[in-house]
């Protein structure tokens, strides 16, 4: 195993102290259990926004914290769910007295720990609504999940959910608006390599010199297929092929694009894969409002990458334009 | 070779097309020769800020294009120079009659091109001045270069000289800023793993599973000293006991720190040596001012990473704060 770590026990630890320390501006850290909240946390009167999930994701979610997008963000240790009193603690932090939303990616540790933690803090007079995403069309279920996994419907999401919270919409609109985007966002994804735990010291799967695997986790896990390596053209095909007809997006349809890299794939090649996706996006009607390309949903260092596609409308690009400022995406401040 | 590409041959103009189609609100793509543009060039009257370099660095440079950077890159083939006549179109197609500066990184290929293009654009009434970015502290003279190499102070380089230009600033005192932080900045990089060239279709050099490479340079030419691997706390301390010992940087000194991917290292890892950078910035009396943890400077999908400090004044650190527009960094737009 070949990392720039000091001690595997402690890469979530010492990776959000760094986070910390560049990052005071706009969000601070607190440890044992781990959560990350902006920095002007508690926005009185706000609806609070509140993710997370296990580490080995980033810059998702821990790099979205900030103004315009997540309130709080609960990293578990690497691929592995953030426990309830974390998440409860984060949301206890953010509730503003407006209520607090949890977006949930669908793994099932994910889910039961955000529900434990949702029942906690409505004991605690905490009004909690939470929207499980579930926009991975490669399989139906998986090593972690029943039904569809969540993966970069969920970046989305929160960058749309957070601006919708900023605005001032209440609990109710926030939760709506939530699922339109998880209604209407579809994604796949593939990989070329394993990415390695640090903990487990080895790779989480072995493929051939000659190989892909299509439809993979963002832990790993398997997705559709074991294939032979194709050509980036004919992999995005495949992958838009899958997603394009699952919702259907149909000619019309505006959408935001994410091409989003693994972890360990040149962005040379990202835009190599966008190329092709925005090829095959303007042949079937399909018109391109906003994109995002880079590392946004990783497994740890995986080469590879996914493709989502988000059906929008004026008020769902309006909030995507609001201002944001977070550690991994900033504009308009 | 793994790779998301369809031709060897074909990446960076693919990858090009990519860009274009994804930034057009931002920039402009020209092919054979290959340079990016502003979407808004000429901006008359504006000292012109152009850069260039062999591909696989990216986002440097074509993804600094845009307001507050870079007016201009040329991409050349993956690690090879562009030619005169790429660099001499680029900087016609920028030329608002306030002159040009060029940012060169020294590599013995691009220092003549681009002084072989500046000759061109004077012949044709260009006033053009060249700065040589020299910051990287590990070797002396390299594969590629008389001197030292130019790396990561570069990216500051072209932010800081595209807000002086941006305010009105003439090309003498962009010339003077840009000079003034290469004299301010120094580098150092490691690698864990080679990345492959994807024309060549096979890793640049091998290297053992429990060893690294000091002092790398970014197209996988040997560093200082091939070592043991070590932790990210040691890798740190002997990256910036050089640098820091090399300006010499001392206690008082406010510096903007980057903490650069190489490409194929997460940022998970990335925030971990940020974490023990700031640490040793600290125990230095180093005012960490300004950061940058990410993929700026990459060797494709090499593993690995590099340290920047450069050292500001107020001057510097107010034009870093200007608007930047461009696709891989912005701010305040």
């Amino acid at each position: 195993m070949k990392k720039l770590i000091n001690d595997p026990r402690n890469v979530v630890r010492e990776s959000l102290l760094g986070l910390a320390v560049a990052h005071q501006d706009i969000i601070r850290v607190h440890y044992d259990p781990h959560y990350v909240v902006r920095a002007d946390a508690v926005v009185g009167g706000k609806v609070g926004v509140v993710s997370g999930g296990g580490s080995g994701h980033e810059p998702m979610h821990t790099g979205f914290v900030g103004r315009g997008m997540l309130d709080a963000a609960c990293p578990g240790e690497v691929f592995t769910s953030p426990t309830p009193d974390q998440i409860e603690m984060a949301t206890r932090a953010v509730d503003g007295g407006a209520g607090v939303l949890h977006i949930v990616k669908n793994y099932t540790g994910d889910v039961l720990n955000f529900e434990m933690a949702a029942e906690l803090c409505a004991a605690g007079g905490i009004e909690v609504q939470a929207v499980v995403i579930n926009d991975d069309v490669a399989v139906q279920d998986s090593l972690y999940t029943a039904g569809r996994r969540g993966v970069g419907t969920t970046v989305l999401a929160e960058r749309i959910c957070g601006a919708a919270a900023e605005r001032g919409y209440d609990l109710q609109q926030v939760a709506d608006i939530c699922r339109q985007v998880n209604a209407n966002g579809r994604s796949m994804g593939m990989a070329l390599t394993s990415c390695t735990v640090p903990a487990a010291g080895k790779p989480t799967f072995s493929i051939g010199d000659d190989e892909m695997e299509l439809g993979i986790g963002i832990h790993g896990e398997p997705g559709r297929e074991r294939a032979p390596l194709k050509t980036a053209r004919e992999i995005t095909e495949i992958m838009a092929e899958v997603v394009i007809a699952d919702l259907p997006f149909i000619s019309g349809d505006r959408v935001i694009a994410m091409v989003n890299g693994m972890g360990g794939t040149p962005l040379l090649e990202l835009y190599i894969i966008y190329n092709e996706l925005a090829r095959i996006c303007q042949r079937q009607g399909l018109n391109i409002v906003r994109q995002l390309v880079g590392n946004y949903s990783t497994s740890l260092e995986m080469a590879g990458c996914s493709i989502t596609l988000l059906k929008v409308d004026d008020g769902m690009v309006a909030l995507w334009d609001d201002p944001l400022h977070t550690p991994a995406l900033r504009w308009g401040i």
